[in-house]
């Protein structure tokens, strides 16, 4: 019954829709595993981030990536 | 006063404009009658997600719907 | 398969274990009518705010409510 | 350390790219000088949402910005 | 550099200190093995879920519970 | 109208309610000024989370503490 969000920058094309597949399945067995909780009713959310709108230390990642 | 956040996935051109009206209005009501809060600074933000990034069970919906 | 997310503030015991179960109906019956989803799989999750840590027009709830 | 999620509609082309870099910057800033906080590890998320999808008082901004 | 957050019931104890960091550990390292992206900035925050808070089909977890 | 949430540790008492006051009143009147949006509707919602719930680079705030 977990609920799980996951927020991530895209970036160069990734997360890929593969990629997305195997932390959707990856992240609820994992939960699963270690709370014991059903996993049927599981949700995983991603949210792919524009690298102008995610910021790390005051700097959106745009930015770190161009030093 | 109360937050409202809803995810909901977005398919075949739904939730539309029109269920999005419906949803933020009918939301809006029912917590104001239930808590009796504040209706005027009540705040409904939709998400809509695509079906690659929604998981239940350890699966996309994407996945899911194949079947 | 809808996700909500209510976020309200915890004043004079409410919102009791009754508003909470019926918000969790409520919503869960009348998302699903709107957008024709899923109903089993619809997740609501109420989180209760202090009214310290909850702030409207740059004021907490806590000083708005002793004008 | 702390993380901050910022929900705005996008209106006439803004948020444009400088603000939220101005977002970005300030938010860290500030909130690592009320708490005192490790600024290099601050978590800034700026979520771009759609009039149509942000609801105030039970209508969506798209339905207020008409009258 | 992801964000993650868990939302679970807090429910006979658990989950217990050694679940949470077995949680934001695997969490942390299965993401950022199907990503690639930088562990040392990956944050995880777990929500406990009152069971009277969490519904699922329309009745919290406490309800369903009692069945 | 921007909705803005900060989720920081609860460490030694802080944040301590006038710092919560702060960041409210703080957070609103620089996204306020930054954005031109009003400041009347603007809501901030404040998370304090146990230092065992918040992990950063695969270790919870509690275990960094520690060394």
């Amino acid at each position: 019954m977990p609920y799980i969000n996951i927020k991530v920058t895209k970036e160069n094309g990734e997360p890929t829709k593969d990629q997305k597949e195997l932390l959707i399945k990856g992240v609820t067995n994992l939960v699963s595993e270690i709370l014991g909780r059903n996993k049927a009713s599981t949700v995983v959310i991603i949210d792919e981030i524009d690298t102008d709108n995610y910021g790390l230390g005051g700097k959106s990642i745009s930015e770190i990536r161009k030093v």
